[in-house]
């Protein structure tokens, strides 16, 4: 299968987005907590650039009903209900509600895939689902990472090739991979068995831990925790 | 040693020019190209970024004097003397004349770095003498990757993964490299001994095949054939 990778939104993909399977990863934090939050009940997800977008955004859906989400610098935004770690996604804090969303990188990265026809939302918590509905869905895939302020992340791309290598496992055929996608296998191969020691080593994770929240690399670390696979269609994330 | 790794030309590197020493690669093949035409006695080497800033700087020069040099597609832009196959520079046609080089992505890359105080060319055919010269001078490295029409290229990522290889062999001490320098030794790890075998797979080297320029590809991978390093000063690459 053809398999593109892009490790940050810099690069130029804008011509593949029609006619590709396109994937969105940001492993530290944001499509890590999308999942989470779908899995514990949220109603949807709609991803935006800017705090003032999610405020107008919160106000048409009903403010008493949308929870305001997002981080600067890894903190959450003043005013908002919740910031951008996984685990304050709770079902207590999150079931039935609309939440809408603003990241540094995960939710500016989906902007640039909005022409997109359907995104689906990776992280290592939901590899092998989305691997295995990429390889159901057949025809060429652009996996396309947040990367961190523009700039490779290396957990984005463990987590692309572990995505990679768990669409060839189920489809074989002839490997038709950009060099980024075949370096991304390579460095899946070397970094999935010890995720967590490599993700403490990462820019992004060095920062999270400095930050207080250390806790956040081990949660984003669990691989298929859950069989859950977001799309991100019509503005919002939902699970399809 | 703090060195840090940008895959490609549209990441966000501005900020550190200042205070790196800073390094640009484009094995395949415009700084592979640059080695070999220095190598051959060739006087300077004008980076330019269009086909007429090219023609323009040649007649400053002395049209008698430079030679006009660069592809677009892989091919010799037409009324040029040469292209951008390091084979075509040979000590006959280059030897004591100026050239002036307009390619597609590593001469682009280098005007994304004109801002630094210097800047050295690197490729697999001088990595040892510019990890050398990095180590002499100590401080900080910034190491650019031309890439490939803004897209990460694998034999970029692997020369740098050898270039930082070879200045930490020399200079010891904590490796504060950030994600991309840490994937590129691991990248570098896996393919520098089969070169040959990994520049035929990559997507520059397929497209050079197809072009007919297979050649390029076995003398672009010769690690170290010279003990040369050029730097990139006053809007011109010279032997330092």
């Amino acid at each position: 299968m053809r398999v593109e990778v892009f490790f940050t939104p810099g690069e130029q993909y804008a011509g593949v987005l029609a006619d590709h399977a396109v994937v969105v990863i940001d492993v530290l934090r944001a499509t890590s907590t999308m999942v989470e939050a779908l899995a514990n009940g949220a109603r949807a997800v709609f991803p935006v650039t800017t705090a003032d977008e999610a405020v107008r955004i919160a106000q048409n859906i009903g403010r008493d009903q949308a929870l305001l989400c997002g981080e600067r610098r890894s903190v959450r935004i003043e005013g908002f209900d919740l910031g951008n770690s996984p685990l304050e996604f709770t079902a207590e804090r999150v079931s039935g509600r609309p939440l809408v969303m603003t990241t540094t990188n995960g939710t500016a990265a989906m902007a640039t895939v909005a022409a997109a026809k359907s995104v689906l939302i990776a992280s290592l918590l939901n590899v092998s689902a989305v691997a295995a509905e990429l390889a159901a869905e057949g025809g060429p895939v652009a996996i396309v990472c947040a990367g961190r302020e523009r700039r490779f992340a290396l957990e984005d791309a463990v987590c692309a090739g572990a995505l990679i290598r768990g669409v060839h496992e189920r489809v074989g055929g002839t490997r038709r991979w950009n060099d980024a996608a075949a370096a991304s296998v390579q460095l899946a191969r070397r970094h999935l068995a010890r995720i967590d020691a490599t993700l403490r080593r990462t820019s992004a994770g060095r920062q999270l831990i400095e930050q207080g929240f250390g806790a956040d690399l081990a949660f984003c670390g669990q691989v298929d925790r859950y069989d859950l696979v977001p799309r991100f269609r019509d503005r919002q994330v939902t699970l399809s």
